[in-house]
């Protein structure tokens, strides 16, 4: 082995335009979307753009009828959940019910054009129907202003999907990765709880009811109105849940009947229609839908409201569930596509859901993402394409041009039942307990959202668990992970020794390796660590009576530096000159390495200090250790120190 | 060279409490002050623990005359400059001029017991008395209700000093890291460059002025009350600036005439009394200080105010000077230790300037740190411990028993000349020069604070610049830097082919780097980035027909994980495998392997695929290529691959 006869690259910084052209691309472009455009001929190119930009026009040339036939199927699976979700969830946003149903007619057609994932079902989700009606009611009351506070709503669904589109265009899809996982399962955790208390208004028939979310308000006003609990409501709701739990159990044990699980929500809506028609049910304390019109979506586009009593609200709306639907129908998209080893872009997808919001917004829909329940059965159902959103569009403009009045006497119980087995679904506390096992932070980053969503507001406990997140990620950077390396016996590698305890020390030298960059929030640390490892190395060493010579610093790990860390090598540089003691430092990384050569401090440390390995720089050491300290000179000769080493090497080898 | 016959630690993981423990020691006592506790005698503890707690007993007992003669020297010397000072800065403060002298009296003796810094004079400074006139100017007018604005004035000194406490206790010291060296220059210049603007209103002897603080409303100011201009003040003026400029010129050019300088604004002041006494200035249009009372500091404990409608402008006074005070004296204190190689405790030093602040507002003193020019002066002036700041308070409290008087006759303009000189020296464009050389980014962040002070306001400069710092060091983590390494021509040594252009690829393997922890804010970024490392190689093999086979991840800089990470990872392996590419991964640190264990992902990987170190991974995935792929069962034997890549490295060497 001889690796003493490279030396460290000394070359010329970049210039300015490469470094930012390279740091935006890592930024902006990861995925390296131009990459298809070489080599293209300028007509092949607009094809290519006009395929990335409208996946529909690499697929449908493609498509046939056996894929078809998969797609039809799956739509109609998909429809017969739309029905009963999407007027359960216009509820839950005290939306009039029909508003649900028209969200799943103009959107899916707009996804089938520009969406890029192959299985996602689009829908209205329950999370973030209750979190418009929280953030719109407060500026407008949907009982007694219903017409401003739908208008408001079609307006927030507006804002929305202007901020997908743009986020996605600026691909700043970055923006989503901050809601962690751990604060999605928590929020959504939280928010099934209250989704299910709140279900309790339906399940008993009550009439009046608080309009807070938080747990203890909910429960509270459960019981203060307990002159209103209906017996014949409860009964009905809790044989609807009962079965809608049954064949949801019998999907987990048998997963080939999923469409059982599937179709039972319409079972419910249809069988809670029937019994409410033959028996008059809502003589008898048990509520019904009412008022369902026949006809496909009206335009709403001239009811958009940007009045500046409410646009602050509306845009509060729009931005928190937006991201949200974002967070949620992204990460449900990939998790299929990884099933079946499909990539799914994220920044294309931010601007399929926001195209398909803003047409949603003029067309009497609210907002729509992708949510987990739907995209699930619309995998299993055999979908191939994004066609199986046209065909549930198509059959729910079938059911809203005809059938929909009969929908009106679906029972409010009907969609508790439907809402509250959807929500138990997504209380994850596997998942919270499998965080707690594995990361701590993580678990209560999670919690946090959940207990923050459960007691004190939705938008409250989701802005505490993503401020959670940040603080540790700047934790992170704040306090780069040092350790100090040894060599394990019987080979030449250097790894730090709380991990292997057997490593063994070098007599006079010290190995410390930096993870993460050197920068101001962790210049003084990284100073302040590096000098205690050499305090304690020296006191270490007064016992022995031997001395500490060189510390040397293992910088591969360290991505990047600024000035503050720059600075903080050089105190270190002169502290350690001043107590007798060489420092070095190996493998710097490009970036690093070309700042450090602008700023003169690769000048101030001699380039003969500056190692390729670990081993190079141990035997250099161990070298100049053996004579009699020499005196370097500030701009040494770069070769020198290469050269001493590969002396020492072949003495050694 | 054997390196085959170890094989990675798979030590089971540590339990909470440890790892709990020894997060929190890096955290928060990174530099380990306890040590000094271990091995004592209870008794020797207790002294040991008053020593660490009030430095003055540190260094009182071993303290003796001839370094008395340094300090009382020091002392004389930059009671000189805080005589000019305390007046000067007290008129930038909107606060009466006395009470500039009040607070280099008591605040220095506060700081001579508990104060870290040997070298650190205490004083007030120009920045932080501007913002707070900026601050509370904005609930109490110091024009109309001058007691009122004075009393709020000494509150936020009280809530600074109690946050500046607890910051100390705490240990939160990370929080003055969040203001980078950038910012601080650049708040600095700003600063300066809009104190020297308000300065012209003493220059030209105006009476009426605006109180904004932007260049913009302060040039329109001066043109618009042309009329008001005074020839006879702005000569006077211009000579004292030649002068001080001259004296600051010559201590540039002969450092040891450094005590011209440092006297200089007291002649000045001395001689514009003189001056102002017998030419009977004020009726030339030469306004004086007037009204100095003799006497030192009277309490002012019983006018702290806590009213509701003053305290969030006072919390944020306090706050937002505090924290600047805190991380200019911090890093001036530090800079001189590090010149004489002697450590600062950061966190000791919050508390004593905490506990100055605290006793300043209960006598009559404002916002105190320690200044740069007077620490300088302290410095060269020959101070050798804190004591020469508590000589510096007996010779204020003589000024203030017996000659305070004499000082009223001090012309106006007197002060803004030696403003305007102080605020010169603090545009350091020397080193915005240098980061735009060295950091670009940084160069902005210094920018955005120098003209958001200079062109918005004070705190909103400082605000912008801060974002724009976390933002950056949001990036950082969002944007790990991953690159590729090849193994160097004749060498064992594996690294970046972008910094190393003629590093060889190995046929059918690559190996990539991750540098810093894998967590939410870049799991997708990971994935997308290391499968276009995959694609890219994989479109590049087709060319020569060969096969990509093995994915191998280097993650030595991976300091931690989380959850997001890990199913990161456990993607990255779904989608490899699904395309006949295997995964491996070198050299897991110590908390990620803990947490690869934990969540089952080492197991589901197959202990054989982790690898010590990039030769190994190389030698094994070479050995498995050349022979018929074997189907590796998910919990394979750990010590397999190990033996496999054993045996290659016998073949081979």
């Amino acid at each position: 082995m001889d690796s003493s006869n490279r030396t460290v690259s000394f070359a010329a910084p970049r210039g300015f335009g490469t470094t930012l052209k390279s740091d935006l691309k890592e930024t902006f472009f990861p995925d390296d979307p131009f990459k298809q455009f070489e080599n293209q001929k300028p007509l092949g190119k607009v094809k290519k753009g006009l395929q990335y930009l409208v996946p529909i026009c690499e697929w449908l040339p493609k498509y046939n009828l056996k894929t078809f036939q998969y797609d039809v199927l799956a739509g109609i699976t998909i429809t017969s959940l739309a029905i009963p979700q999407g007027i359960s969830y216009a509820k839950l946003g005290q939306l009039p019910p029909i508003v649900g149903l028209y969200s799943s007619f103009v959107p899916p057609i707009i996804y089938a054009i520009f969406g890029d994932s192959k299985y996602l079902a689009v829908g209205t989700v329950a999370a973030c129907s209750l979190l418009i009606a929280e953030i719109i009611g407060e500026v407008a009351s949907p009982k007694t202003e219903p017409a401003l506070y739908l208008h408001l709503v079609f307006t927030a669904t507006f804002v929305t999907g202007i901020m997908q589109t743009l986020l996605g265009v600026l691909r700043l899809g970055i923006l989503v990765d901050f809601l962690s996982h751990s604060t999605i399962t928590g929020f959504m955790g939280g928010t099934a709880v209250i989704i299910c208390l709140q279900q309790l208004k339906g399940m008993l028939g009550l009439k009046n009811f608080t309009t807070k979310t938080d747990v203890v308000n909910v429960l509270r006003s459960v019981f203060e109105h307990r002159k209103e609990w209906r017996w014949e409501s409860a009964v009905v709701g809790i044989i609807f849940l009962i079965f809608l739990q049954f064949t949801r159990w019998l999907r987990d044990r048998k997963p080939k009947l999923f469409w059982v699980s599937a179709m039972s929500p319409l079972v419910v809506v249809v069988s809670g229609c029937l019994f409410a028609y033959f028996a008059h049910a809502q003589d008898h304390g048990i509520p019904i839908v009412g008022d369902l019109k026949r006809g496909i979506n009206p335009p709403s586009i001239q009811f958009l409201n940007f009045d500046r009593k409410y646009f602050p609200q509306i845009v509060k709306a729009g931005a928190i569930t937006g991201l949200i639907a974002l967070a949620e129908g992204i990460a449900i998209g990939r998790s299929f596509g990884i099933m079946r080893n499909e990539n799914v872009d994220g920044n294309k997808e931010m601007i399929a859901y926001g195209l398909m919001n803003i047409v949603g917004s003029f067309t009497s829909c609210y907002l729509t993402t992708g949510p987990f329940s739907k995209t699930a059965v619309n995998y299993n159902a055999g979908a191939k394409t994004p066609m199986s959103n046209a065909v549930m569009a198509v059959f729910m403009a079938l059911v809203l041009l005809f059938l929909a009045p009969l929908f009106s006497y679906t029972p409010l119980v009907a969609l508790s039942a439907i809402i509250m087995s959807a929500m138990l679904g997504l209380i994850k506390y596997e998942e919270a307990i499998e965080l707690f096992k594995v990361d701590k932070f993580d678990f209560v980053v999670c919690m946090a959202a959940f207990l923050g969503v459960a007691f004190i507001s939705m938008d409250m406990g989701l802005g505490l668990s993503v401020v959670l997140g940040l603080v540790r990620a700047l934790l992170y950077v704040a306090r780069p992970g040092t350790c100090k390396l040894g060599r394990l016996p019987d080979s030449v590698l250097y790894r730090d020794i709380e991990q292997y305890p057997d490593a063994a020390r070098n007599s006079g030298i010290i190995v410390l390796q930096i993870g993460s960059p050197i920068y101001f929030a962790n210049g003084n640390y990284v100073r302040e660590r590096v000098l205690r490892w050499v305090r304690d190395e020296q006191s270490h060493l007064e016992t022995t009576g031997d001395e500490l010579q060189h510390v040397v610093l293992e910088l591969s790990g360290v991505v990047t530096i600024d000035m503050t860390g720059l600075e903080t090598l050089k105190e270190i540089n002169k502290t350690l000159r001043a107590n007798d003691v060489k420092l070095g430092i190996i493998n710097p990384r490009l970036k690093v390495m070309e700042k450090m050569i602008t700023s003169h401090f690769i000048d101030k440390l001699g380039k003969e200090n500056v190692y390729l390995s670990i081993e190079e720089a141990i035997e250099n050491c161990k070298f100049l250790t053996s004579k009699p300290k020499k005196t370097t000179s500030e701009s040494g000769d770069s070769s020198k120190g290469a050269e001493d080493a590969s002396d020492d090497a072949s003495q050694q080898v």
